[in-house]
């Protein structure tokens, strides 16, 4: 944000001309649903402001409280044609710009990313008096299981990642045999065959760690589910264009976190710019970016909106 | 409980005579902490009954609530001399006897166990975002542990058991990686040093564990330890007898659960007889035991008692 305002008070102060107007937009529910984008991008209907969240109130009901009127909403959808170019300029939440000291990452796309949540029945018995060649143990299978992801995950050749991050065990004491474990399995790439080629492989393997752990796994698609978004080819090479003209290093990568960009894509040619993240953590209070990267993102910013301007892009 | 009941029952109608008193005893709390048969054996002070229990009340309380006296339950205690033997039967609560089709068991000990929080320390980080090779996942940690554990146990000769049964991993969403990992570690065996053994085997290669996935793993082990309790041998061998003179077949086995005997044992000399469980089923409502097998267990505990009466054993 304090990068796009310097861009904005250079243009002015500077006196540059640009053919098209420049708007800049706070897009409110970042964080959460990407409301706000998706409202632009015509994504939401009634039912997406019925939804009830963890506060408690639907979205209707949050964007009434603070301030908004959700019966308005649906009127800030923008048609595809009405806006030239969408730029989002990020910290890229991730480690590869700042471990391999890279100014500036072009984004090629914004990953794509499903969920599933793993059933595993095995049978719950005395831990104490079941031999250990008897048990039907959920917990070894999805044991079998978390690892199994990884190497799936990894065999594969690019950036896609897999991870299980929540799991619980029933009953869920130290002296019995779990029985039932549940556990979370999260799949994201830029490309969705990619993805569907991963669970495919994932759920042959988990066949054979049911057979041979004496128990059954099965899957439940989660419905939040995320289609990759890709960015455009024109706008991506006037960045790196502008990163060489200040001789910034810059990579092409895909953004593993979703961003609003992913749903301006769907109605404008959009287009992101990273910046690095200390060690690569963000969401909590050890994220940082240094004013100097932060100069250099709005450098990059600056000049591609200028450049923007002048390109045709339809 | 039916099988004592007619036991006695027939030691009256056939007019048996016994040189020593028989009593037949049904503890209170045996599926607890065995509060009955440790108050017999002088095994709890005023801090036991101090406890605070999952009904939210102490062990003291609750005697008082169902009509006892906590102030006198130190009176029950029997000296080392006082019994001349102790003999417990019981469903074997497991599938050795009943898969191989075996009637009686002659338990040998009751199993010690131990009890450890096993903690994982990694770091959470974006799930979308923080590539695979970065990453410091609790949970591939925790799934490295759990199959270890395993591998471990059923390196050793014997009949030991060990048991991974609790499971929770911070922050526990599907698109974070978890940073923290608490589980359950449960060994037991008749043998106090080879739980010491395997837990030696296993904290040596969780170090390696942590160090392949840049984790720490601690240990903190949990007030729940019961020590091995040998039955008596001579005991044993009457149980043995009297299982051949009715042509049952029998085998000598550990109890991998814990019984009243295990503390009976420190003032009397102590024998159990096991009958079968359908499936090694129990503590589930699907636990079953034919009267054919009770019928044959009662028999052996019949003329267990009578040959015990006429032996001299301290």
């Amino acid at each position: 944000m304090i990068a796009s305002i310097e861009v904005l008070e250079t243009i002015i102060s500077k006196n540059i001309k640009l053919d098209h107007p420049l708007e800049m937009i706070i897009f409110s529910n970042e964080e959460g649903a990407l409301l706000g984008s998706r409202a632009l991008a015509g994504k939401i209907n009634e039912g997406t402001l019925m939804v009830k969240t963890v506060s408690g109130y639907t979205n209707g009901e949050g964007v009434n409280r603070i301030g908004g009127d959700s019966n308005k909403i649906f009127e800030v959808k923008r048609a595809q044609g009405d806006i030239h170019a969408f730029l989002e300029m990020h910290i890229e939440q991730g480690n590869k710009l700042y471990k391999n000291n890279i100014d500036i990452g072009i984004v090629e796309g914004i990953v794509g990313l499903k969920w599933w949540d793993v059933n595993i029945y095995g049978f719950a018995n005395h831990a104490g008096t079941t031999p250990m060649s008897d048990r039907k143990d959920g917990m070894i299978a999805a044991a079998q299981f978390i690892l199994m992801v990884n190497k799936v995950v990894n065999s594969f050749e690019g950036a896609q990642v897999g991870t299980v991050g929540r799991i619980a065990a029933k009953p869920g004491v130290p002296n019995v045999i779990p029985g039932f474990v549940n556990l979370s399995l999260e799949l994201r790439d830029l490309s969705s065959k990619k993805i569907q080629d991963m669970f495919n492989l994932i759920n042959q393997n988990a066949k054979i760690i049911a057979q041979k752990t004496s128990t059954k796994i099965e899957f439940e698609p989660i419905d939040a589910t995320g289609d990759p978004a890709l960015m455009d080819k024109r706008i991506m090479n006037i960045i790196k264009e502008a990163s060489e003209d200040f001789k910034y290093s810059a990579q092409v990568m895909p953004s593993g976190a979703g961003h609003d960009a992913q749903d301006m894509a769907l109605i404008a040619p959009t287009a992101m710019i990273f910046v690095p993240s200390r060690d690569g953590i963000s969401h909590s209070p050890e994220e940082f970016t240094s004013f100097e990267m932060i100069y250099k993102g709005a450098n990059v910013l600056l000049n591609t909106i200028v450049e923007l301007d002048k390109t045709k892009l339809d």
